[in-house]
């Protein structure tokens, strides 16, 4: 997908400066660089200063002619192409950026198109959204969220690492640039009818207008609602514990995380006090929890120790997980070097753990041993996975004949819904044999770009279809129209290609499981973790999400957060 | 100020380039510049090009020597003076923010010295402590906010121009840098016992520890508390009304304001409805409410277009204010100047009209014919101006035969708390002759930490006189630390020097009210704006938030908000 959006970008890139300014720039700068007089081409006396010239001291030290020839001509060199570099891409990047920046004219709705609705603004959602031709539909999106989240870099969001408007990118930024209007709705969607072929959806925002429940007939509906945040059914976690999922969650975690420490800074504060307030608990060990560990240590280190020095040894963070180790996805290695890490920053990585009770200031586990114990805590953040909503529930019970999974909603090799007619389904709210990742949703989301290109291709043939039939056209160019019929009707089933996972573990170490050379190629430490930078920077979505980002990372180093 | 922190801070910017690299760079940029062939240095057919050679054909036109060799010099010289002011700039940048950000060890606190309690951390809060000279006080801050708000700003974050986090800065990046240490606590003072001389104060947000309600003894008390929303009394504000006046303000009203747009959007929403929730009504003509006006103009007409293209017409701009013109403060031509810019821009505004009922989705006014309307709105901001907080009025009910002002505390011409033993107190939370503007209080911080100056000057010559008459010392000796006493001893009164008012509008103009040449001159328009601009953004405290800001408006010209 990074490559793609590469591959499209690509001309933009190299247009500005080879077009509008090449008739002024390009002959000017060809003759700086040939008209520079070489060495060989220059007496050598030329290079000399003119004894008392300069400001270089005519003191009696002899002056090397050889040696400032040389710096010059690197100086020279160097800063020429500093000036062109810097031309370059400023105007490269104002091009990219304006032209994102302005969306175009659209074509209005029109009738006699089928409606298409998607449900979800995520990595299913969103990515379907970029890659979809919206000519042969009337697209409507709703979603509670009027923006894609940037999921793998929330919990940099909630120590302060990166600004939460760096990870978004509202839904109307890619809808705008579509060929056709999109209508998008800040809605929730409250019921799918499969049989009638409507979409319920309400407006369940605090300022709300005169129209309430909206009822909306849909010919293909596109549902990426995603999940919601797993419990088991533990008494207290919604009430005590913070989630990271949304960017509401992160902002509560951060305003949380900073309440705890300026209370355990407090005057008078009792130790045992201070030592609950600041004793951080992640439950969870998905690269979700393994990264939000990391990053709280990176901030104890970075920040906590310079401004509050009297508080800041007594940081404890403690990552809970169920399973007998962390992060199941990666490969023995990076499990390895992941809690050697820890161990060396000190967060305590407490595995076959499970969390019976939150309570308000403590939480309750059963220990490896089968032992109860009750743990004090400041902030709770919990990771532990996901869950099918609401909608999608009644939508299985629904479809009983066939959604027999409780897991998720059972799609077709081609994504399309068992029992549905017209419904596609993509990311975390399906059961497939695939984990339930951004990168699955995405790649799902781009597939099914591609099958409603051919839906669109199909309907085009057939108007022409009908139209050459209706004029009696000769038999072999509806023959031919037939034939092109036939091949858009043909699809190939969905395929995944992994393309790698990812986790940073904090300390500036990040580790990386890359499926190349045909086996699995393990790396951690600071390379990972420039390839950790660069891999998100370059799959974010817009040349404007890449640039908030670097630009936070620089901010951080600079400034601290 | 802006003068003073510049001082300050250009030592700062001149050392690292002189003094840890200069052994590197210095000859070797001399030798670069002088070492260059001038042109009347070199034969001229050293500039000439060989036949065939370098990359300018060689089909029959002729090439003339003398734009190349012109050519080529500017790209040299313009390349190398590039490259140095990028390495200067850089690196004089990265060694201030490295300084700032690293804060060194201090002195503990020590039981000999008084103890100076400061309450707040707003404009006088805040320019006092980075005046303070620490070392003869034991120094506690008490604020219910951690950080220090550049409040003229704040209407920026409503529409996103400004990210929040650029226009505060924490604390304890002040205190940290201070000679001896310095307790924060983020607390909300409760009650000033002016006879014990005491400070009762709480932590009162969402997490608390053992530790309630703390009362601590001062020797000092520097009173900055500020003031709270003024609502008149009127029926509906605090529950309908938003406020502009902490961040957790300009976030609330950022979410309301996209929130009413995407209602406004929502399926099937009625006419009316949209002209209401489109309706945004600012109550209050001062520079808040004006410039909230101008953001939100802006906001529409860069944005709003582009994006919600369905409801962007729809949005309207009304201005309410009880007096006959907005910004009282400012000369006639400048309040015609912002009137007609308004008018323009079709930002209505509604004079001589007074608020007489708030509810959830109307106003009730009744206009300059005294005629009652009801006036529907989307969204309300309320930015009429400043009361005293209930701990002010109860300090003022503890000293009644004194305090006599309702307004706020009465001080003498040196700051001084008419009736209260080693209180001080500073900016709007005082009743004097000056405006309660930010530059008063800001002035005041720093007079007040003069006077701190002197105190701990005279407690020093005080123990010295103490040990040179224990020591039985020379009278002369002796005779000059006393006539150095009286020195420190006499104060000169606060002295209040107006910089000038200034209020940005709307559509990149600015009004800018300033005293100078024995008049006072106005300006409006394109100049004021870039004026506004640099006038924040050298007032703003550190160079890490004038960056971020200055970052955060490239961000807007680009990306948009």
């Amino acid at each position: 997908m990074a490559l793609r959006q590469l591959a499209r970008a690509q001309p933009l890139l190299a247009r500005p400066v080879l077009a509008p300014r090449s008739a002024i720039l390009a002959p000017r700068l060809a003759a700086s660089f040939t008209s520079t007089p070489r060495r060989s081409d220059v007496p050598p006396q030329a290079y000399q200063q003119p004894p008392g010239q300069g400001g270089i001291p005519p003191n009696g030290t002899k002056v090397k002619p050889g040696f400032f020839a040389r710096s010059g001509k690197f100086f020279r060199t160097f800063g020429r192409v500093t000036l062109v570099v810097v031309i370059t891409t400023t105007g490269a990047f104002l091009y990219v950026t304006q032209t994102q920046n302005s969306p175009p004219e659209q074509l209005p709705a029109d009738k006699e198109k089928p409606t298409l609705v998607v449900l979800g603004s995520g990595w299913g959602a969103t990515s379907f959204l970029k890659s979809l031709d919206t000519e042969e539909f009337n697209v409507v999106v709703i979603s509670p969220r009027n923006y894609f989240l940037f999921t793998p870099l929330l919990p940099s969001v909630t120590v302060g690492t990166l600004e939460p408007r760096s990870i978004i990118q509202p839904t109307r930024y890619i809808t705008r640039h579509k060929k056709r209007k999109v209508d998008v709705y800040e809605a929730e969607a409250q019921e799918v009818d499969p049989v009638k072929k409507t979409v319920t959806f309400q407006d369940l925002s605090d300022i709300r207008g005169a129209a309430g429940s909206v009822t909306i007939p849909y010919d293909y509906l596109v549902y990426a609602v995603g999940c919601e945040n797993q419990t088991f059914g533990i008494k207290g976690v919604n009430e005590h514990a913070c989630f990271l999922k949304e960017l509401s969650d992160a902002d509560k975690i951060r305003t949380k995380l900073m309440d705890c420490i300026e209370t355990a800074a407090f005057r008078d504060q009792p130790q045992d006090e201070i030592d609950r307030l600041m004793h951080m608990v992640v439950v969870g060990g998905g690269p979700t929890g393994v990264e939000y560990a990391g990053e709280l240590h990176d901030f104890l280190i970075d920040d906590l120790k310079k401004w509050y020095p009297e508080v800041a040894d007594r940081l404890r963070i403690t990552l809970i997980e169920a399973l007998p180790n962390v992060l199941p996805a990666f490969s023995k290695q990076l499990i390895q070097y992941t809690e050697s890490t820890f161990a060396e920053n000190k967060i305590d990585v407490l595995t076959r753990t499970m969390v019976k009770d939150v309570k308000e200031s403590s939480v309750v586990v059963q220990d490896a041993n089968k032992q109860m114990r009750e743990i004090p805590y400041g902030l709770l953040v919990w990771a532990t996975g996901n869950t099918s909503r609401q909608i999608t529930r009644d939508l299985m019970s629904k479809l009983t004949s066939v959604q027999t999974q409780r897991r998720g909603l059972l799609v077709d090799d081609y994504l399309s819904l068992l029992g549905g007619d017209g419904i596609y389904a993509v990311g975390d709210c399906t059961a497939t044999s695939y984990a339930p990742t951004a990168q699955v949703a995405s790649q799902q989301g781009i597939y099914l770009a591609g099958v409603f290109q051919k839906l669109g291709q199909k309907a085009k043939l057939e108007r022409q279809l009908a139209q050459l039939r209706a004029t009696a056209a000769a038999p072999e160019e509806i023959e031919a129209t037939v034939k092109k019929l036939n091949r858009a009707a043909k699809l190939t089933p969905f395929h995944y290609s992994h393309q790698g996972s990812l986790a940073y573990i904090g300390s500036e170490k990040a580790i990386a499981d890359l499926p190349l050379f045909n086996g699995n190629v393990a790396s951690g430490g600071g390379a990972a973790m420039l390839f950790w930078r660069s891999a998100y920077v370059s799959t974010l979505y817009s040349v404007r999400n890449r640039t908030l980002v670097l630009a936070d990372w620089l901010k951080v180093k600079i400034f601290g957060r």
